[in-house]
Order: C-alpha cells, then sequence, then structure tokens
C-alpha cells in the first residue's frame, strides 16, 4: 500500500509501515551488535546493553554529531521529531549510517492533547504504540525509584516523631529531624494531574504518616529523568542518585537521599532504565530512545548514554532537544555536553512557515481549535517579521561555536515567495538553509536537508560553553537572560535572591550547572509574547536545587511543574482492538 | 559450585543457579511454542502471547490443575512459594511435563519487610531481580491505567464546577455531577506509603483540580489487578475496565469509568500486561508469573490467563494463591475458578512445624527480631494443638470437593515425633501428606510430595461452589463466615448493613461475586487470635463495589488498603554493584 500523508492519519501510516518492519534481531545485524548486548522488548524493541557496547567499541572513533532544536514553536509544535526522523532517512537515502536519539514521551501530554511525539508523515518512529506508551518502562523506573524516596522520607518523619530518643536509639540510625515546613521532594506520576499539585498528607493517626503540605509533579520533571539524562554510566548514576536533596532540617541543612539510606534501592529500580531503547525510522533507520521531554521544565534531552552509544555505531548521529534554542539547545549546550565532554558539529534549528508568521503578526494557533483564517494565504512580510525569531536562535547555535542549518519543515499552503524571505534572511545571519518536504516523502523529501547537514559537519567550528561554572550563579542567570533569551536583565523574588546567595556561598552548591525553567512558547517568561520581545526584565520567583542531577533550577514566571488536563482530553479517543489487541487513537 | 541453602542465602544460590539457566528461546523450544508467541524481555524473561498460544492449542486437553494454599501463616510465611517450587521440581525429577503459576510481588513488601517472594532454598524462581523489582510492568500498567482514571475523574470535577451550563454545553458531555463526598476511587501507588492513606487534593486555585479528601491504595490492591487476575481475554477485559464505579453522583448512582470515557484508553496501558511472563525454577520448569499478591485485601491470584496457557502446555499445572485456605483458596475455589470454568484437581495445603507451634500456644515469632526460644526444642504438645489449625483448612479444601494434599515444609529442627502427630491427625482428617525438603534438596527433596499430588490428582473429585450467585449478599457473607472461617455469626456497621441492603435489592449488584476482604493471620478478623478460634462473630465495616473485577468486597475488621513502611525498612539493604548492574539486598 502506498503510503500518502494526505490521504493517512499518521498512526495509519505508522500501522502500514509496521507490516514490513525490520525485527530488532535485523537492526543488531546492521548495526554490527552482539546478541548479548541487544535485550529485545518483543520482537521490533530492543534495550541496548550500553556497558557491553561501549566497552567493546571504546576505541571506535565518534560519529558526527547533529543536534535538533528550534524555533520558539506554536503550542501545535513544529515538527521537531518530525525532522529529526525526516533527517535520518533522508540521510539514509545518502547511503550514509546514520542514527537518531529522541525522547520517550510522556503519559500526561499523549493522554491530554498532544497525541503521539514519534514524528509524523512519512517520518516518523514506529512501533507506535509501544512509543506512546510507556515504551520497556524507563518512566515508570523513575516513578518507582523518586516514590521510594517519598515514601522513605515520609515513614522516616513518621517513626522519628513517634518514638522517644530511648525507643529510637534501639534502631541505630540517627535522627534526621526533618522539618516538615522545609521539604523539598514531593510525589511524581505521568500524567496531567493539577488535582495533586498541592496536597495534604499524613491525616489520620500516629501509624498514617506525618502530616504536611505536599506536592505532585509530573514524571518526566523528576530530578531522576535528568539524572538518566546526563549520566555517564551506572557508577556516575548510582553517586547522584545519594545525593539528591529531598528535604533540611531543622537546622536548615539538606538531608539527602543518602541520608534516608534509600538511594541503593533507588538505584535498583534504574538498573534496566540505563540501557537505551532501540526503535526505527519508519524507512528502517536506528532509532534509540532514551529520557525524556519538557524542555521547558525539566531538562528535556535525549540521554548522553543514548548519544554515547549512537556515535560509536554511526557516522552521523542526530540527537534531539526540546522546544526552542532557548530552552533545549541551551541546556544540550550548557548542561548535557558539559557532563558529556561530546562536541557538536553542528545544529539544526527547524522552523514552520506557519510559526514564523505566529511570530510575524498572525494569531496564536490553538491546540484542538481550527488554524485562524489568516494562515491560509501568502503573507510574505508576517514571515519576514517572523523570521527574525528564527535568527535569533541562529544567533545562539553561533555563540556555541558550531554550524546552524535551519531546516524549513515544509508544508503545501507554503510559497515561494515566504520561503525566499526566509532563506534570504537565514542565509544573511550565517546558516545554510534547506527546504525538506520528509513529511510528505520520508527521505525522498529531505535530501536537500540532509545534505546541507553533511557540509555543515564538513566544516570546522570551534564548540564553547556559555559560562564556566566558577561563574557565580546570578551572573549566569544573567548571562543565559541577555545572550539567549534577549531580556535586559534579570528580577528575583526576595526568597529566590536569599536562596541564590546562599547557593553562591555554598561551595557544595555553587559550582553546579545551571537548568533554567521557562516557558517554551516565547523567548521571555510571559507565553503570549512572540517575536523577539525586546525591553522585559526575566523573573525568578525559586531556586529548586537538583544536587544529584548536578545542577540548580532557577524557575522563571508562572510555569508549574504539573500541567493539567484539559476538559476535552485526548484519552477519550484512545481504545483497544479487542480482536487484534491494537491500540487505537494514540496519534 | 554446589548449592547449599544451609551456607548460603536465597540470592546467592540464585545467583549461581542464574549462571546456567535456560534462555528464554531454550524454554520456547521445551514448550513446543512458536517464535511470534514469545515475545523476550531479555533472554531470560518472556511474555506469552496468550491469544496466540490458546487460538493454536484450544483442541489440546487441559493438565491436570492443582491449587497451593497453606494453614493460617505466621507474619514469616510458611514457604507457599517455595513449597510451590519445590513440587514443580519434585514432579520435575519425576519427568512429568510441569509448569506453575505464581504472582508478582509488589514493591511494597519487598521494599519494607518481606524481601524476596520468590520461595527460597534450591526451591526458587529465578532470575531473581528482575522478578522482585517490576519484572515486565504489569504493575507498573496497572498503576498507570488506575491513576488515569483519577486525573480523568479530578479533571471531570474541576471542569463541570467551572464552566457555567452554556460553556459546558459546548464540550457536547453531559455533566456527571460527581458527589465530592461519595467518591469511591483513590489513587495507588505500588510501595507501603502510610502517609497518603488519607489525604486532601486539589488544593489552589480554580485550575488545580477539585478538593476534597482522597487517598492512595497499594497497587495490588486495585480493582484493576483483580480484572487482571479474573479476566479470560482482552475482550473481557475490555469489558470490565469500564464498568468499574468510581464515584457517586449527587442523586447517589454510580458514575463508572465508561462515564468518564477513560476506559478504552486504561486498557491500552494494560494490553501488554494481559500476556504472562515465563520465568523459571531453578530446576528449570517453567514458571509463569501474572497478577498480584495480598489474598487479604485483594483476590491475590495468578491469574486465569496463566492457568489457562499452562495447562495446555502440561500435564501438571501448579497454581498459587495467596495466604492461608481461608483468604486465597476461598477465592480461588468461588471467584476465580467461577469466573474461569476451570476445575482443580488437588490443593496442596503447605504447613511447618514452627507455624503449627505458634498456632498451639509457642509465642508469635515477629519480623525482623530472633526467633523465640520456645522454637528450639522438641513439643509434640504444641504441635498436636496447632494442627487443628491445618485440619480446620484441610476440611475447608474438602468442601471445594477436592482432594487435599498437606506439604509438611521440612526444617532441620522438625522432630520424628512432630511429624509423625501432624501425620496422624491430618490422615484421620481425610489428608495426604508428605513431608518435604525441596528448600534443602530441591525437586530430589519433593519426591513423597510430588507423588502425593500424582496420586490426589488421579483421584476422582466433585469440585463444587461453596455458593450459588443468586445468594443474597450477606448470606453469603454468614455462609463464608462460617464455613470458612468458623465463626459463629456476621454483625455490621450500619453503614456496611445499608450497602449491603441496597446491594441485594440492586440487580445490578446482587449477582456480583464477594471477595472479602480480612487479615490472613487468623481464621477470624483478629490478627493475634491463632489456632481455631471460637465463639466469635465477623465484623463488616464496609462493602466495596469492584463491578469490574466481578465482586463486592466486604471489609472485616481494621485492615487498610495500604500497609506501612516501618522504621528499618528492607530498602536501607539494596544496592547495586556498579560494575556488573547486579542488585544486591533483594532477599
Amino acid at each position: 500500500m502506498a503510503l500518502d500523508p494526505t490521504k493517512m492519519a499518521d498512526w495509519q501510516i505508522a500501522e502500514e509501515a509496521e507490516k514490513t518492519m525490520k525485527t530488532v534481531y535485523q537492526l543488531r545485524d546492521e548495526l554490527g551488535l552482539q546478541e548479548e548486548e541487544v535485550l529485545p522488548h518483543g520482537h521490533y524493541v530492543a534495550k541496548l546493553d550500553y556497558r557491553k557496547i561501549l566497552n567493546r567499541l571504546k576505541d571506535r572513533p565518534d560519529g558526527k554529531y547533529i543536534d535538533v532544536t528550534a524555533i520558539t514553536p506554536t503550542p501545535l509544535g513544529e515538527g521537531k521529531s518530525t525532522s529529526s526522523m525526516g533527517l535520518v532517512e533522508g540521510l539514509g537515502k545518502r547511503k550514509k549510517n546514520v542514527t537518531a536519539a529522541i525522547r520517550q514521551p510522556s503519559g500526561g501530554p499523549t493522554m491530554n492533547i498532544k497525541g503521539s511525539a514519534a514524528g509524523g508523515g512519512l517520518a516518523q518512529c514506529i512501533p507506535l504504540t509501544p512509543f506512546s506508551l510507556g515504551l520497556t518502562g524507563d518512566i515508570n523506573a523513575i516513578m518507582n525509584a523518586h516514590n521510594l524516596a517519598m515514601v522513605a522520607l515520609c515513614a522516616r518523619m513518621q517513626h522519628e516523631f513517634n518514638y522517644d530518643d530511648e525507643e529510637w536509639a534501639k534502631r541505630g540510625m540517627p535522627r534526621l529531624n526533618i522539618d516538615p515546613r522545609n521539604v523539598e521532594l514531593g510525589w511524581i506520576i505521568d500524567f496531567c494531574a493539577q488535582s495533586l499539585r498541592n496536597i495534604i498528607i499524613g491525616l489520620g493517626g500516629k501509624m498514617d504518616g506525618f502530616m504536611m503540605r505536599s506536592s505532585f509533579g509530573i514524571a518526566v520533571s523528576s530530578e531522576i529523568m535528568a539524572i538518566l539524562a546526563v549520566s555517564n554510566d551506572l557508577k556516575d548514576m548510582r553517586e547522584r542518585m545519594g545525593k539528591m536533596v529531598v528535604a533540611y532540617n531543622k537546622k536548615g541543612q539538606p538531608v539527602t537521599t543518602a541520608d534516608l539510606e534509600v538511594d541503593g534501592a533507588m538505584t535498583a529500580w534504574m538498573v534496566e532504565a540505563l540501557n537505551p531503547n532501540l526503535l526505527q525510522s519508519i524507512e528502517g533507520q536506528p532509532v534509540l530512545v532514551h529520557a525524556g521531554p519538557f524542555a521547558n521544565i525539566a531538562i528535556g534531552q535525549s540521554s548522553i548514554i543514548a548519544d554515547r552509544v549512537a556515535l560509536k555505531l554511526s557516522d552521523y548521529h542526530v540527537t534531539e532537544s526540546g522546544f526552542g534554542a532557548d530552552i533545549g539547545f541551551e541546556k544540550f549546550w550548557n548542561l548535557k555536553c558539559r557532563f558529556s565532554g561530546l562536541k557538536p558539529n553542528c545544529a539544526v534549528v527547524v522552523a514552520t512557515i506557519r510559526a514564523l508568521k505566529c511570530h510575524g503578526g498572525a494569531p496564536v494557533p490553538r491546540p484542538g481549535l481550527p488554524m485562524p483564517k489568516e494562515y491560509e494565504g501568502e503573507n510574505v512580510g508576517w514571515v519576514e517579521a517572523g523570521t527574525k525569531n528564527l535568527v535569533h536562535h541562529i544567533e545562539t547555535v553561533k555563540k556555541a561555536g558550531i554550524n546552524p542549518v535551519v531546516c524549513i519543515n515544509s508544508f503545501y499552503t507554503d510559497t515561494k515567495d515566504e520561503i525566499a524571505a526566509v532563506r534570504r534572511l537565514s542565509e544573511a545571519a550565517g546558516a545554510r538553509v534547506a527546504v525538506s518536504q520528509h513529511w510528505l516523502k520520508g527521505g525522498d523529501g529531505a535530501l536537500e536537508f540532509a545534505d546541507a547537514v553533511v557540509d555543515a559537519c564538513e566544516e570546522p567550528n570551534e564548540f564553547k560553553l556559555l559560562y564556566d561554572l566558577s561563574m557565580p550563579l546570578r551572573q549566569r542567570i544573567e548571562l543565559i537572560a541577555k545572550e539567549v533569551y534577549g531580556a535586559d536583565g534579570v528580577s528575583y523574588t526576595p526568597e529566590a535572591e536569599a536562596k541564590a546567595k546562599k547557593m553562591e556561598a555554598d561551595p557544595d552548591l555553587a559550582k553546579l550547572g545551571t537548568c533554567m525553567v521557562k516557558t517554551h512558547l516565547s523567548l521571555s517568561h510571559d507565553p503570549n509574547i512572540k517575536g523577539v520581545p525586546k525591553g522585559w526584565t526575566l523573573p525568578i520567583r525559586d531556586i529548586l536545587t537538583y544536587k544529584g542531577a548536578g545542577f540548580v533550577v532557577p524557575v522563571a514566571g508562572a510555569i508549574s511543574l504539573m500541567p493539567g488536563t484539559g476538559s476535552n482530553p485526548a484519552f477519550r479517543r484512545v481504545d483497544v482492538d479487542v480482536e487484534t489487541g491494537k491500540v487505537k487513537g494514540v496519534f
């Protein structure tokens, strides 16, 4: 059956493509992997034993390393995963050995509004259902490891409160004297459960926990997801797992997972999750899926381990960082690459004409509603105005010292003149530009794109970090705000400022990285301001400590770590064919 | 290396045995399964595609069907899983085609006090670590499916409250008018999180859910775990998933998962979980692991699907029901066999001399503390007195019309005269008796046991249910209380009695099954009363509706659906070898 995205839904294309997809055993042989290095989960998904592979191939040179980022997206997304899949398919058509690494989607958006995060059209990751619904259980492992820390914390608080000194002494454990008003960690769940944002727990009698305020965040915002993304190996993960700050004691000193003696058990739940998952594009290129999304409220990167493995297995490895270059790429650049020591060769900035029009003045499209009429006809003026946002992100990539490639993720309504305007302004800003029709044509539509990336990788580049870890925290935040977001400066709530000062003075915290939390829908903290906002100040309202992940988390604006489920959620349309077991409606 | 359980911990034995265990590909070939019927999860665990297998083998006759139950256990357990593994190993030594089905352990006890639930000594299920830590993710799938229903419920309550009629009408969904004081469903998590037993959720603003009381239960007590255990196929599961009562509306009418339009999506998260997991005994017999424990607060059975598949694959299939025959076996008998239509050939009642002494008057042992000195020497008097508990359970098995086999799970301190006393009293009650040394010697120690089971299966038996579903609820509860527990009668709180009357009058509920919640540590509702309690009344304090699972749940005594984590929890001793990835300390 011919696959025609103008006539078929994404899931129908995936379903057709899955009829002839490669088994993991074929992928294994094509990648030159050995039997014990590939742990099948069914016949079409596998986990890769990263340790065995990296050990065997440690002397093999790495392939070229390409990050895919984007302009500031509309709420509909600009097809970054689609473009990542399109790029590997295009490179595949050019007979390159290629791999990709993308992130496992969260159940929250999948069940709420977003549907699949596997790409679209003829540029998708398959098999689609396991990809969309939990895959091999990495996010569940994070949920278990994280919530076990909360179980340990709350039980400890209960028992220390219930037992007098004499009785407590029998247990041979010190008192941690946790301050219930100063508990940093909450629980997690992988859905958009706004009802659990603010809760009171521990009601009941003396054996029913400890009464205090608490909260649930979405699983992918967990510090453990960040640890999964940035760990270089199990030893690294084990060390990080013990450093997580869960609360402060009555003296204001941090209490960690190691103090609770739960860090070993937490790691035990995570051992398998450290192995990246192997899937494929619908044209059969290997795709590693590992770590999670939400670069606005989390690190939002595919994992270092997935990239390390893939760089040994291919000549071109395409990895993905979430949302726009201000968010995902900045964290790729200054956190992920810092932790891994890997140097990217090029970064792709994905843009759609639709989003550029939005940045140039067209009404903002809303998920679930039809596109505003204004998007129907040609409007070169809006496109030109909106390309300023694209140019801003091109400049961000150039600040990292690597070569930018603009991918115009093409749509049938785009006009020649609109595309010409983007090309002219982007090339003037120093970027290669490719128009790509991977959505419509798969790899055959992505040849120009693939060639531009190959060319960019051949050129010299001088990757450099934006800041040194010796730079004081507030100075660093200001640098990111000015250089990457285009702000005039930074303001702090009194609470956040006090935290920042304390962190700058604490030798344990001063040299951690900086992982910003900020909306992805604007270069600023205000999701409603499009284009390139000018004359504004970034307001920091809180700073979290993710010591295990290796960074502090300044939180800008009103963003929440737990999204909400809307009034017409996607789960209404999900069902199962009881005869075949096929899941329907996740798209 | 010779495996010596007197010198090695269980996990050391497992680790040694795992060095030479069969791959799932070997097990597949030995079982005559086809490639597409076996979905490997790594090389030593697989999921079985039950649908393909049952379809291909539908005309093959079933093997003999053996349930393993026990006397009323001490808090240390009497080795029911150990004896199930011992029995398959013994039958294996007798060259029988044999399979077992046991339940996946819950993370709660594993991380709290219990450690492994894989058996012990030379009678264990391996590989031990995946078995103990989440296996292929079935419990996580239950957690996601269950909590998605709560997400749907709370979001619906928020949006219906926030929108006026005109605005709500635009969504094309009816108002459900859920009564926040009458929400039946809580959330679940697979740990012992007493802090989440009683909580208040939805604090904050108008987009932060709906403020109300709520609660978390342990995942394995979820109605969805019961649905997993009793579903005959995916179609059956899909239908059950829509019938779950989550709350009542302002008129007191039930609101279901189907009303929330979330039942299809819940099923989507459960499709893979419906396939049983294939592991092995340390002597290489196939062991299916499926559904969950806690027969006190849940159905606590290995699944119907696992039994159906195994009965097609072997001549003798050993399945396990939780705790004593009053709890697990009663539910196997009157719920699981009713739903499956399968007829067991024999039931094994496992007993230890230690537990019989406890029932006969010796001090009750406590987990984590040394065994009381009283257990050191011979005490035939205590054993004789305690055997009354065993005889009570033998009689329960006989009421089901099947042949009981007593397995004395032998320990090196047992004396000849103690064993002789048990043998004499059990045989007088009409049971076969076997002394088994599977813990010490594996299958070679379980030959007498295996022979007794083979003999019992050859004898005629007339399996019959205890009650017909036309019997009114309170009459049924009284029948179970008198015939199975030995109570004089049943009492109700006013709330429970009102619920019972309403259920008896409701044609939708009157013919559901009855799944009792009661402590496993006594035949009565009081865990402190050992032996065979006389002259007591069973107090019912509540009755839950598990309409999807197909039963109502009368709750006896003070038992909670969320256990608590103690002051010296097992997670303290769990860690990971960062060089090998091996998990240590789960035993």
